[in-house]
């Protein structure tokens, strides 16, 4: 079988976070100087799988940069043409292809209210770049899969380094550059464990769950397998899950559970120990081997990363799951049916 | 067959809304004039049903009232002790039982910080209530069944009622008072069209879509739906619909929509036509005898309401359908297997 266009972007990943790292530095450190103490709080405008980036920013910018983020409602913009009042907001646009009309609405009135605005996406010469005040190109390459992959965790690794530039403290961003090899290592971990994807062959629904950080690797893993599988796949806190939907989870029932090393490792454990006697069936993504030893279809990880990065690497077994499960399920992987790479929505 | 506490209490929605605005309007509108001009976003700590409440203010506050609403993310004030600079914000606690510690966590630290605090909750006496400054008693009655609905249409109604008070337009106001017989109305609409809703008896999985101001009701119907029925049922605005999901919806795929007569209109209509040429079988909740004409399941709602209100009627009809659809899988309603009335996450 030759190599999927899927594929051979999923392996680039080390290489464009790399590249990204490298030659943003700068660029990122100029802005964060521009706009440091200029805004009270972070707006950011999304959709689908920059929608799971900017979940991601919830976490690294609240728990990092101690700053409130609120993600935008494009529709009140777009649709209700009832703008909001925008004061002390930064407000960042996150899209690949840069097109999307809503996204692009949300960035061109905070520009109009004076406010800083920030483009994150693949294509400098979109819409949404061109609207933007500051620009942070990823620098992916062309993305050809529908499904995306690469430029999800260069978006992440954009936020990393705005994060760790506002904070002006070299211990983080140090710990940026341990990024590429982790993502290496992870993928060829992955690599050996996906074989026995087969095993869920006829799954016909399944919940993803994360917490804090890798709250945005649970939508973002559960997008992938939507995508490309079809699969009914529900992302959840595990706190949320706790709300309500733990009543789905009967025997045999099958959760994905993102639970590395972290502060919410102890919240995680003993959801993996209710789901068990409840008979649920455990594909667990982590680096604690006391985790892992408690799954049925263990997803190894790269070890040594701080928690704030995890989520680059603990994405990458569930990217590659997704697409494992689509082959099982003789489902084209680069094309899925039904969906197109650029969607622009109101 | 004994009428079921949940039924009970479903029943019960247009009296607890019409007690709610008539015995909390002077209160809500001091707190307005208390609290207005004292902030420049809106933040609201809530989890589950609670959590739709908080949806619904996003587009409420954002297009009545201009205010953009971030929603808390609790774990990192209550798991990872990194509170947010609050600066700028005015924080709402929503929930039932006014007992989770981590919304309460979110309240303490605005607090701390000096920030104008509002708690909407059905206990007056709980930490919720005791730890903010203002508070919205939501005078629901104790409610029984596990699933929450009338403390979720009142917590609506509270949000509505600040709305209200904070623009000061005898207009909105008086539009409020037509919300008990619009509820009365939809729920005996309900009660006709409901006996067909033994055709999805053998129904895995669903998804719930909606936009704008009912984005909410689409969560809070697929959240009921999962409670109650254990059924897969997974909510979506229609343009994060497209961006992906829309792949699952083969033929035969169970779609709830929910389509009153708004400015999201078309978009829900042009969402119809591609579901239909998918072959997806089609839940219709509206007013629009246009959009109930293409559906397999129509369920019509009252006429009447000023968008920003249909929010308390379209999630009647969807209380209803998980209720009956949990009576034709012989689950118990007032108690659903594995869930507990109040649920306490860190």
């Amino acid at each position: 079988m030759p190599t999927s266009i899927l594929k051979t972007e999923i392996d680039q990943q080390p290489e464009v976070i790399r590249n990204l790292l490298n030659s943003q530095q700068e660029n990122v450190q100029r802005i964060a100087r521009q706009i440091r103490g200029k805004f009270q709080y972070v707006l950011i405008a999304a959709r689908g799988t920059s929608d799971n980036a900017a979940r991601y920013a919830q976490y690294l910018l609240g728990i990092n940069n101690r700053l409130q983020v609120a993600l935008a409602t494009p529709s009140v913009f777009s649709i209700y043409h009832a703008p909001v009042d925008l004061c002390g907001a930064l407000v960042i646009g996150i899209s690949q292809s840069g097109q999307s009309p809503d996204i692009v609405s949300v960035i061109a009135e905070a520009k109009k209210q004076g406010r800083p605005t920030l483009a994150i996406t693949n294509n400098p010469q979109s819409p949404l770049a061109e609207n933007a005040e500051y620009l942070i190109p990823l620098q992916a390459g062309e993305e050809r899969a529908v499904a995306a992959t690469k430029t999800y965790t260069a978006s992440l690794a954009a936020l990393a380094l705005l994060s760790c530039s506002l904070l002006e403290h070299p211990e983080y961003a140090a710990e940026l550059q341990k990024l590429p090899d982790a993502m290496q290592t992870t993928l060829q971990n992955t690599e050996i464990a996906i074989a026995r994807a087969e095993r869920y062959r006829y799954m016909e629904h399944c919940a993803v769950i994360g917490r804090g950080y890798n709250y945005a690797s649970a939508f973002e893993i559960a997008l992938k397998i939507k995508e490309l599988t079809r699969v009914v796949a529900e992302p959840y806190s595990s706190a949320d899950f706790r709300h309500g939907p733990i009543a789905t989870a009967q025997s045999g029932f099958p959760v994905i559970l993102i639970a590395p090393r972290s502060a919410v490792q102890d919240d995680l454990l003993d959801l993996i120990r209710n789901l068990q006697s409840r008979g649920a069936e455990l594909l667990i993504i982590s680096d604690d081997p006391a985790a892992l030893e408690q799954a049925h279809f263990p997803l190894p990880i790269a070890r040594g990363l701080p928690e704030w990065l995890t989520p680059l690497i603990t994405v990458l077994p569930g990217q590659r799951f997704a697409m494992q499960l689509a082959i099982e399920k003789h489902l084209n992987v680069d094309q899925p049916e039904g969906l197109t790479k650029v969607t622009e929505t109101l």
